[in-house]
């Protein structure tokens, strides 16, 4: 291993948006620009989920059981809970074998869903304090959505599940939560992902080489 | 029902104790006591568990995966997940139907793992405040037992899950905790688990009637 090599030093870029925002096809996109960067494949992460355990801890956040409905405080937890897990486990371990890490969803996710959506941003706000320790994304690219559009994207994929399945005003609180996250925080690129496919990618390209020159 | 039936409000009594300590049958002893006391079969639920939800997040907890072991924050998140959901769809309902209710574990569980055997004591204070805001429950029947014997009489019963088989300090300061914190709250009965069957259910019958004289 070169000396340049050495110091290159794994960096943890994230993917936001609401539903059928396209993250999905960003996280495509950008791992193949980290790849050609780093001359190596980031490790890539999804939230909720990306271990075993988590991905466990998905399926229970993800089910809709009238016989049990999910209240807003277990969904929170879990969600933190599933969140802890791929932090000790797979992202810190990566960072610190110097590899990159892209992630499909991370924190802010919950600050917008279970904040603003949900209304819990105290005990969101006490959970990130007491999971993350300080710990965030050296990047974030907020694919920003008016969420009509990106649930009308995401039907057309298929079923949706219980969080697609949401209120159309829980999807602009955390929008709205999102976006207010966004202009205080200057590792939170905001990308207008209203437009076509190839404009987004565009501005996902460019915001990336911005960012990654002198990484 | 007469008015009398209609003024007997539901009381939330739970068996609290380490491994092998003697719960279930406590539980089991406590629950045929109640159910003379008030004409009805008491609500039982056990903890991790108790809905549907909550029982898959048990088995969370259980299992022990080399691959991708437990963290000890997402254990305690799992953990009160579980709680969050129990008393949102099982343990309140009940009280407010006027029901009682016998826990098989609950909070102060929490407390003496997680909180004194794991050293997570700031986290699970958080959590009980967010997620219990207060709710407590009327009597606990502390079953204390040294350890060593406790995890003897468990090794009986069968094979120890992933919690049984922590080494013997961690048990060691949850029973420091569960005794310090007994000390402090008069709604916490110590019992001596350590006596043959028999005295051990002879001094639960003596608190329950004692506590349940005018409830
Ligand atoms: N900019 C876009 N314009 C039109 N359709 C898009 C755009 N981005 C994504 N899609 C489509 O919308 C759907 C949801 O996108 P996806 O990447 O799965 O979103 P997410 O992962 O954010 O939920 C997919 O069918 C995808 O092909
Ligand atoms: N006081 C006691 N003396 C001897 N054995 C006991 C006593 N209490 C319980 N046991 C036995 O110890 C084992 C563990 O008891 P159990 O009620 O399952 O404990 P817990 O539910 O607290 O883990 C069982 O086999 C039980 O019959
Ligand atoms: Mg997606
Ligand atoms: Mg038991």
């Amino acid at each position: 291993m070169t000396a340049a090599q050495q110091q290159d030093i794994g960096k943890f870029v994230v993917i936001e948006g609401l539903e059928g925002a396209g993250k999905s096809s960003a996280v495509a996109l950008v791992k193949a620009l980290l790849t050609s960067h780093t001359g190596h494949e980031p490790v890539c992460t999804r939230e909720p989920g990306g271990t075993p355990l988590a991905e466990r801890i998905r399926d229970l956040v993800k089910i809709a059981d009238p016989q049990d409905p999910l209240c807003d405080e277990a969904e929170c937890l879990l969600i933190y809970a599933a969140r802890a897990q791929l932090i000790a486990n797979v992202i810190k371990p990566a960072l610190q074998r110097g590899e990159w890490v892209l992630g499909d969803r991370h924190n802010l996710s919950s600050l917008a869903y279970q904040g603003g959506g949900r209304g819990l941003m105290p005990l969101v706000n006490t959970l990130s304090q007491a999971c993350l320790q300080g710990f965030k994304p050296d990047l974030t690219l907020y694919l920003d959505i008016e969420p009509s559009l990106g649930l009308t994207r995401a039907a057309n994929r298929g079923a949706l599940d219980r969080i697609e399945q949401q209120a159309l005003a829980f999807f602009e609180r955390a929008r709205e939560t999102y976006l207010q996250l966004a202009s205080q925080d200057s590792s939170i690129l905001v990308i207008d992902a209203s437009q076509s496919l190839e404009a987004v990618h565009h501005d996902i390209k460019q915001a990336l080489a911005a960012r990654l020159v002198g990484c």
